[in-house]
């Protein structure tokens, strides 16, 4: 049980890190100053969540607690160190896509935990966890005037949709949360791994 | 009174209905997988609302009953049918603008409703109606990268403006709500009818 | 103490008449209707401060109350009157930066204020001063299809930022609030002042 606190933190907080960091990455090149990009690192990080908590009218645990906040500053410090001192351009790297994917599978499961915890619907629950997945980049992409990616991105919302619908499934056959959210973590987490290296696709419309 | 109740039912569920396809219609020709249209549907139907009920502070209907969530996945089945299956474009037909006045009407009332409820002001009673009536348009379009329409096209949030301030006055006047819903109803709905087909235009700016 | 509320008033009232002028003048040359010029001016004086509240969890003060409102309607109206009669092109000129520097820097007191009383932590608090400050400009940048200017323009969101952990540090140092509202009112208007006419910058990324 211990362990397993534990490793979701970990999961977590890898998370916050790397949405963070890509976040500082989408504003390169887009001429921001420093602070802009480290809104967008900020956003990318957290927004998910504040629109997750805004949405089950609870105040943003982002805004009260300091942890989620100070690993999402400390992936802004690393992104600006990565690009600035070290000038790596991370961007096409296989690695971060790796560390997105554990973002992505880690705040699926913390969303549709909250939608459950909130007594929300099998479609609100996989929304809040899209929304705590995926709305953190999404905000980002609109605030530098580009079509979210997850509209156009194969197979990554979905991960999220499938994940929220996996949890709602196995708290409803009473699994115990703890199990049910780490099955749901590497699910999702795999689902999407598998999709990069798949290199799947939805149909185009 | 069952009448009414039903027949203020059928035009709600008709608004969702023909928001959530024109939701998917707005994601054609833009390179979005068959889930980027699916969101673009969903967000039309219900993002409206959910906005509203985010500003009243009370948790989404849309994401805790099951009838709306029911009735725009349905609407999103019917677009994608329409469009992949059949072939058909209807983007230009008047059919559906007349099924999307009957959405913006149906939408404005439950929305100034909502607001009367929470005890806005006057104002606020109107935006919640545009809000509700228009705000899902709004995030699809801000969500595929345009100017949303309501700010540009004539006389279409001014509809759920008027009709929110009529919904107001109606209920200062101790006008049975049922009655008043009724009557701002079928106002909107003509207004925005006569906006089209007389076509209307507010001045330029 | 009467006097301190009443220039607080002053300076508040400025800033919405202020941002409300602005958003009017945001709409200009974008092929919008007069009710999308309105609708661009009422957000940007009061869609920061709704985001603000819907983010700690209250109903709007802008949509319960009638003060808010008023003055935001007053600047729209006053905007639309320089625009189209008097036919007058302020965006360049310092007047209106200075006019808009005073409603930022009111907005960010406000906005700190509510932050520290919804008990949010400093960098919650920094982010509801930030909202409040710069929100409706950004909603607005954002409808009308432009990155958003708090994104680029240097020392702006720095401002309110600086503001925000100025009226955290002076709460937690126990100076009366009404004493750190007014410091803190006058260090970010003058902040920003500063950064105007000594044309600061922050280093591009």
């Amino acid at each position: 049980m211990e362990l397993a606190v534990t490793l979701f933190d970990f999961f977590n907080i890898t998370g916050l890190v790397a949405f963070a960091v890509s976040g500082v990455y989408k504003g390169t090149g887009k001429e921001l100053d420093i602070l802009g990009v480290s809104i967008l690192g900020f956003l990318t990080a957290l927004g998910g969540g504040i629109m997750r908590d805004v949405i089950v009218n609870r105040i943003p645990v982002a805004l009260t607690g300091y942890s989620d906040v100070s690993f999402a500053i400390g992936g802004i410090a690393m992104g600006i160190l990565l690009y600035r001192v070290f000038q790596i351009d991370i961007s096409s790297r296989t690695i971060v896509k790796i560390f997105d994917a554990i973002g992505l599978a880690a705040f699926t499961v913390t969303g549709a935990l909250v939608g459950i915890k909130s007594e929300l619907n099998v479609v609100g629950i996989i929304i809040v966890a899209v929304l705590t997945g995926t709305g953190g980049g999404m905000i980002s992409d609109l605030l530098i005037g580009e079509v979210p990616s997850i509209l156009r991105e194969d197979v990554y919302a979905t991960c999220a949709m499938l994940g929220g619908l996996l949890l709602f499934i196995l708290h409803k056959l009473s699994v115990p949360l703890q199990l049910a959210m780490f099955i749901t973590l590497f699910f999702t987490l795999g689902f999407r791994l598998l999709a990069i290296f798949k290199n799947w696709h939805l149909p185009r419309f």
